[in-house]
């Protein structure tokens, strides 16, 4: 008989789960396995809520495993480590992004990009390599591979600094490949949501000249004021769009929702890279001609490799970039996530889970 | 009162245009300019039969302008040079392909991109910069100014070599851009025709493994066995293109109809990279997923610049590459499109232009 959630492994762990496609969140009594030789066990302080957590909650991709704690945007504070970990020790500040494993042999793995490798293992709604189900960090306690564990730097605040596990990490990596990070470029910045903010702050720190696009005027001020994107555009205002036709070298494409591309399209220059990070759960319409009339790229990109997060991480520290974040206790954990459901936040809520958490 | 063809320049011309969108055509005497300072006047020998002649003299794309003399794959022999040429004597073998000018002084002018040059001449159904009409290789003589003639290398025959100016640089550009060069690489060619059959000649010559993906197994023999492609799949067969995911560092898309692109992403490798050479004319259905979660690019690509043209003749004279074609009479001319309507040709029709077009 199938052991229950709390005897399959020896260490006690507290979180909030999912049950069922309801998305309804309540207290959960689980564990988690003891401390291997290459592990590093954390209490958790602080996790992100990233919107696929909602997506996942509700199993709107399709591949949902209930019960199910979510967070992947994972800060805490070391508190065991394996006899062969050599790069942790106690009382470090740590992070798990959205991998707690890999293959470690493919060709992805031994180029840093363990977030390729056809095996990986997501932080949660997967199954661990015994079996077991993985679970995230809306929960009292972690426990991961040191390869998928990093530091984090002292400046930064712990609270503000978990959504760059996922949203920082989403969006620098694909400023980073597609060579959109040289100074003196102009990318635009679709939608501006928990990736659409970061996005900004990252390309603004390369020396980037960013222009928010976005359907909504009301983002204009925070947009132009207070993340210091240098213009804005309206996407629905053709006059807007066309006077700004052909003058990026990139865009960060954030949305979700299904879009046109062919005015994103039209806003390149020549050779221009449309970056995808949203994933619409129904295909968009590609006009192929305006591709080959500037040999423009469509390309999606998912998240970074682990060496590529703690260098993210550290320029995040050296250029004092955090997200902007709504700290909020476990128990507003469903209110939170109906108004992330409305984009009714600015711009990532954090769970502060090490002062909020009680066992029940 | 508007001028005829005949009286808007000094130097007589003759080839064979179509008048309207029946795009049947006929036997035209128009003029072409007098020889400008630098210019390169040529006789005319062959003339390749592009698949984008078929949709402009039908009006298909939308921009046809008649009367119109097609033809963009020129090569012929120098008659007259001006005064300031530096590069082409008279007797030379040279060649002109889809472009006929552009501003020389844009940002891609300036890098050798005039193909991706804003105010770029096409070489026919377009406006020169007197005003007149541009008319292609589809007649006996040519005058383009010196920067858009390439010299064919003697080694290269000028019929089979014809179909390079197009065809030829439409596949050697993005193979290079794209970095699909690299020996021990694996690529796919999607569509066996004109510049399906002229990419896997290059491909293989730059010892990349190519496999040949069809919906048609009757290919399969020439392309394994005439034009040395490694392996061949049939499309449709899901057992095959299974076995193949994830295999391919790159494919080049030369299919101009509406067809899915989610099988060929599955084809690719993780950063892989689906090149599309056709326009089909309606748009693409785009699966997003599948790019971000193995950072895929989708790009497009159009002819190439004039330097690179002629590094890919050089390229071509050196590894013995040429079309394979079917050389045809003028008088052969609405047979051979109305055979090109119904992919019934191997793999170019080139017009025998020197030794057939009699003056009427």
């Amino acid at each position: 008989m199938a052991k229950s959630p709390q005897e399959e492994h020896p260490v006690k762990a507290f979180g909030w789960a999912a049950r069922d496609k309801s998305g309804h969140l309540s207290p959960f009594h689980f564990s988690r396995r003891a401390t291997g030789e290459e592990d590093v066990q954390f209490k958790v302080l602080y996790c992100g809520i990233c919107h696929s957590d909602l997506h996942h909650i509700k199993n709107e991709w399709g591949f949902a495993m209930y019960p199910m704690v979510p967070g992947h945007e994972i800060v805490g504070e070391v508190t065991e480590i394996g006899s062969k970990v050599r790069n942790f020790k106690v009382g470090d500040k740590v992070g798990v992004g959205c991998i707690v494993n890999s293959c470690r042999s493919c060709d992805n793995c031994e180029n840093d990009l363990e977030n390729y490798c056809p095996k990986l293992i997501p932080t949660y709604s997967s199954i661990n390599q015994d079996g077991t189900l993985t679970q995230g960090g809306y929960s009292d306690i972690m426990v991961s591979n040191e390869h998928f564990v990093v530091h984090i730097p002292d400046s930064l605040p712990l609270d503000a600094a978990a959504p760059l596990l996922c949203a920082g990490i989403t969006t620098y990596s694909p400023l980073k490949y597609f060579g959109l990070d040289k100074p003196g470029m102009h990318i635009g910045v679709v939608g501006l949501g928990g990736l659409g903010h970061v996005a900004v702050k990252f390309a603004k720190a390369f020396g980037v000249k960013v222009t928010v696009i976005s359907t909504s005027l009301g983002k204009k001020d925070e947009a132009l004021g207070h993340l210091g994107a240098d213009s804005f555009l309206i996407s629905k205002d053709e006059e807007q769009m066309q006077a700004a036709m052909g003058t990026m070298d990139g865009i960060i494409d954030t949305v979700s929702a299904f879009h046109p591309l062919l005015p994103l399209i039209g806003l390149l220059k020549s050779h221009g890279k449309l970056i995808m990070l949203g994933a619409p759960d129904r295909p968009l319409e590609l006009p192929v001609f305006p591709l080959l009339a500037g040999r423009k790229i469509i390309a999606g990109s998912g998240i970074g490799g682990m060496k590529e997060t703690q260098e993210m991480l550290d320029f995040a520290a050296k250029h004092n970039i955090t997200a902007d974040i709504e700290v909020i206790p476990v128990d507003y954990l469903n209110t939170a996530i109906a108004r992330l459901e409305k984009a009714d936040v600015k711009y990532r809520f954090v769970i502060d889970i090490g002062n909020t958490l009680k066992h029940t």
